[in-house]
């Protein structure tokens, strides 16, 4: 039985193309005891995929290698399974290739919870809500007092992050996105008390109007420029906690990397800055899905999802979150989702 | 009775320069019930203060207007007490102006303790020692297996933190000092495991070389690129501890402030960054104060002190700190010490 695969072709430095993988038509593995058989239904897409095509250990939790399958969360339903574990029409999730089918130990992977909508288990339910809630809640210590700021806060964490913040009470919560409509949609649909368009506007000057007292919970995904609008901005005691630096992800050479001038400040407002990776909490998700699951049955918390069709376009789909073109979670859809 | 006094001339923003004091005789206020007159012997000069004359109340955590005298902390003598706290002779330390005499309420001084030399009251017990123990053991959390850097390891500050990390055992302590004379003293005589001379090597390259297994505890005097530098260089898990930012104090503009390139390494690394300021941990200064007591009897910490002759230095002497041309701790001596 076959599988079509993306495979790493070369180690992609400097600026993304498509090409650093190609397709391939492989056989699976047999099957053996305690393995399952999968068919893959969505691929999640996330800014920390192209971090692995680099193939810098240094700048990964990921190890990749030329020749492996290229590798992400993945959503499948179980087709064949010699494990007790799972049985046919299972639907699973856990970090496996991008491909058609794959043969894995029944280990790799979690039966999900069918009793909410499937793409939730690549949102809310996933390492997306679990990076918003470890972010804010435990790295982040959030406060009903506090003035949150939430970069990327249309993107697919962010705006889990941001709905998270309200529904935990923070006094304040401002989301910073690129354009008028993602602005529009934090402000109206989801009800932020404010939303800033880094395109548009000087970040440093409408943080200032924004946050009149200063920001104390910085929820950042994107680094550079944005990040040292906000250090400019921290209320005393402020906690920067660092999700991720999608604008520091993609450059075409190492010298275009962003020069953060304002960390002078993170002494003069007794300040921390914090960076997280979410495997980091792993004996802890149970904790934190608990949290997310009492928002989302609450309706605090809703997922917004784009929907490539077609493995074959996942890797130039890539390009559309290195460019902030995606609106909400985005995922490509491999095959059809079975009906629970 | 008369003091002479350094009198905030005018905000001193850009390159620092000597005028924005003047030198003014002025009448001392009357003694009050509650007051003492004292006699200054020693000014403790920090790069803190330069700061402080910037008065931006943004940079700093002691607020300063043109008209005031200038502060600093500053050892005196009791001459004239109505305070049955204190008493003629006794020799007191607090955060007073730069001027022969004072008179202020007794509650704004401490009492020394007169059984080991006065300087170590400037030095060691002071804020000085203060912000190391804090620094090292609060805010850096240092732990026996740690790898700790420290830069202006040949300062005030630097070299008492770096004397009590080998004091409580750190696994390794490397100084960052600029010149071979001061990186010599910091490995031969103060013992270190490795010195970095940033004026003469690449910073990044030789902590590779003196640090091989990565920066777990990072304890900062300097900021700009000496810290882009240790960044590039840190352990899973690092902490970097933001003491000061002197290589960031005292730009002819704000647009010579070092950009700092390495901050998405905060999060693969999953580091913590966190600035402090003395004051923040008062109500435990007994607790640090114990500790370093410990370390100056076993006499694992001795304090190094270079002293300038003369109230009428003082303004100028500050620039040999912003320079990097003071060697140990610098004060200014304003009258004679008494003898104890």
């Amino acid at each position: 039985m076959n599988s079509r695969a993306w495979i790493v072709d070369h180690a992609s430095r400097g600026k993304y193309w498509p090409d650093c993988l190609r397709l391939e038509t492989r056989a699976l593995p047999p099957l053996t005891d305690g393995s399952v058989r999968l068919r893959t239904v969505y691929l999640s897409l996330d800014p920390t995929n192209r971090n692995w095509l680099k193939l810098d250990p240094a700048q990964t939790y990921v190890p990749l290698a030329v020749g492996d399958v290229m590798l992400g969360q993945v959503l499948s339903v179980v087709e064949e399974s010699r494990s007790p574990a799972l049985s046919p029409g299972d639907v699973v999730a856990g970090l496996l290739g991008w491909e058609t089918q794959s043969v894995v130990p029944a280990t790799r992977v979690t039966k999900l919870d069918c009793s909410v909508p499937l793409q939730t288990h690549l949102t809310i339910f996933s390492h997306i809500g679990r990076a918003a809630a470890m972010g804010l809640l435990e790295v982040g210590k959030l406060n009903q007092s506090d003035t949150v700021v939430i970069s990327a806060a249309a993107g697919a964490t962010g705006l889990i992050a941001a709905q998270l913040a309200l529904a935990r009470g923070a006094a304040r919560v401002v989301g910073i996105a690129g354009g008028d409509a993602k602005c529009r949609m934090l402000e109206e649909d989801v009800g932020l008390h404010g939303a800033i368009d880094y395109k548009s506007e000087d970040v440093a000057v409408a943080l200032a109007r924004e946050c009149p007292a200063g920001v104390d919970l910085f929820f950042d995904n994107v680094g550079g420029a944005v990040l040292d609008a906000v250090l400019a901005n921290m209320a005393m005691g402020a906690r920067i906690v660092i999700c991720g630096a999608i604008s520091q992800y993609d450059l075409a050479s190492p010298e275009l990397a962003y020069g953060c001038r304002n960390l002078p400040l993170i002494m003069f407002r007794r300040a921390r800055m914090e960076g997280f990776v979410v495997p980091q909490f792993e004996a802890r998700y149970g904790e934190f899905d608990a949290i997310l699951r009492e928002h989302y049955h609450k309706g605090q918390i809703k997922s917004r999802a784009q929907i490539v069709q077609g493995l074959e376009n996942a890797p130039a789909a890539l390009e559309l979150l290195l460019t902030g073109h995606n609106d909400g979670k985005l995922m490509v859809q491999v095959s059809d989702p079975p009906h629970v």
